[in-house]
């Protein structure tokens, strides 16, 4: 359990070779980018490497992930993981693994070292920044390597738009542009692109969204029959509370998903009005304090009338 | 009509002094954050600037510009324009300020020199760009001044999404940052924030929306009755087209606005396989390639007729 810099985990792999790379559960940009440059990096300097196929990774990041799909017969010598927090963040495939990784790279404050030499730096916005650093221990990046870095730094910003994104992510992006990547086509394709269902999904939350606490306060619902209406997937209605939160003069957005009959999951987003984890915590839910998330045994509008009650409980006590 | 260079750009404005500056009709955060830095930087120089009053400048602008217009009684020794491609862009209250601007500083490609000096960059996705290696020219940016600049560079670009945005981009972006500016503050405002209007009208354009030519055309319309049910300003549907840009699998999105009866405005986006500016010529209208305009005299239906029958034109041709 030894903490170790990026450039002892540089040194560390190449002293080392057959590498299989894990990633996430619900894999990202940033755990999958990383993946894809750490193993095609490990091959430009002559060894194997190949990438734990990700069963829940989506159409969006096969780019990405063309000849870097270890087969069913590798056999690895080293384990390494990349942006994964702890192991039960595992996927399934990846659960034979547990207690078996050597080397973690990580940029997660919550990082919980399990790993046999964890590489961890929670200041940086996108676990892509640190590979990049690792990667130019050993050479300077070269657009093949450059491509899926972008991808993790680009994916774990919102495009260089969340308030993790520091002076060093800009500086990495200009590095890794200047090899020549499109970057403007990773762009289209992840930050200028929606399907015509999430759209959809978008419109009908704004036909159905209540206002309360003189606009202050929003309820979002998408029930099961606008799920079905439009056959719409979870991949439609991803990070759909973001939608709600840009609303402008909205402090608190509340998105509630009916997940089936009786039972509606809620997404919580708060300013530093109101500590969204408090409100969530009286019904049994927690999460940050922008951010937190809780379930309701009830209909959409049992969830309603909970959370305005948990909403109004917590502004009370402040 | 001389050109100059951004180093001797920095030169005559230090040797001069008492400065108005002029920023380009419908403002944005390019023109007036480079005017804003522009203004502050001379001042820090011990100098007397302003920027000239723009009337269309819009209240999300307004934190930028405090302490920075010009009093009415000013009367500048040295007019100086940024941002402005050519004199027919000046706003009203520059027009007397025509065939008298001593120095143009400007990223348009199509900059018709209109000024005596003109210190031109045309490969900047962002004024703010040049603006920053002139500043930098006397001085390390301070806070004050690289929160302009940074409004500058993110709003030309879409947030670094846009595909101007190059290296240089990120690497200012890196430099304006390190002075402890709240980024996260101004992308907030900028690019995570829309009005309720502006997503109803959005919605409402997701349920009329039509798709033709197999999903691959799509035909958005705002009304004269949808703007007034919803009390929609210009503000609000600004930069519309966009929101139709990004229906997943369509190449062409064409977003009319009824203007007033009998008379709408058509904004044409289209992918490589078609030149939205031929399809525009054809209904009296141009721009580029990639996206154009026209004017329809008639219903929004005969708007639809009209520019599903220049498409198929053009596409007969092609």
């Amino acid at each position: 359990m030894a903490v170790i810099t990026v450039a002892e985990a540089a040194r560390w792999l190449k002293e080392r070779d057959v590498f299989l790379i894990l990633t996430h559960k619900r894999p990202d940009g940033d755990t999958l980018g990383c993946a894809a440059a750490l193993c095609l990096a490990l091959r430009k300097l002559g060894k194997t490497a190949w990438l734990l196929p990700n069963e829940e990774a989506t159409s969006l990041f096969a780019p990405y992930l063309e000849g870097v799909l270890a087969p069913a017969d590798f056999t690895p010598a080293h384990i390494v993981s990349v942006d994964i927090a702890s192991e039960g963040l595992f996927p399934d495939r990846a659960l034979p693994y547990k207690g078996k990784v050597e080397l973690a790279i990580d940029h997660h404050p919550s990082n919980e070292g399990f790993a046999a030499l964890n590489c961890v730096e929670a200041d940086k916005a996108a676990c892509g920044e640190i590979l990049y650093t690792l990667i130019t221990q050993w050479f300077p990046v070269t657009a093949e390597v450059a491509l899926p870095l972008y991808v993790a730094l680009s994916t774990d910003t919102g495009c260089f738009v969340y308030s993790n994104t520091s002076p060093n992510t800009h500086r990495v992006a200009a590095e890794l542009m200047d090899t020549g990547i499109d970057a403007a086509w990773v762009n289209k394709r992840h930050f200028r692109t929606k399907s015509y269902t999430r759209l959809r999904v978008e419109a009908r939350i704004m036909e159905t969204l209540e206002l309360r606490d003189e606009g202050q306060t929003a309820l979002a619902a998408i029930t099961l029959a606008d799920m079905a209406e439009f056959r719409a997937t979870e991949e439609d209605v991803e990070d759909i509370a973001a939608f709600v939160g840009q609303l402008e003069g909205v402090h608190t957005a509340v998105t509630i998903r009916e997940l089936k009959p009786g039972e509606c999951k809620l997404s919580v987003r708060t300013m530093a009005d109101l500590d969204a984890s408090k409100v969530c915590a009286l019904l049994g839910g927690g999460g940050h304090a922008a951010a937190s998330g809780c379930t309701v045994m009830g209909s959409v509008a049992d969830a309603k009338t909970a959370i305005m009650a948990a909403i109004r409980m917590v502004r009370s006590e402040g």
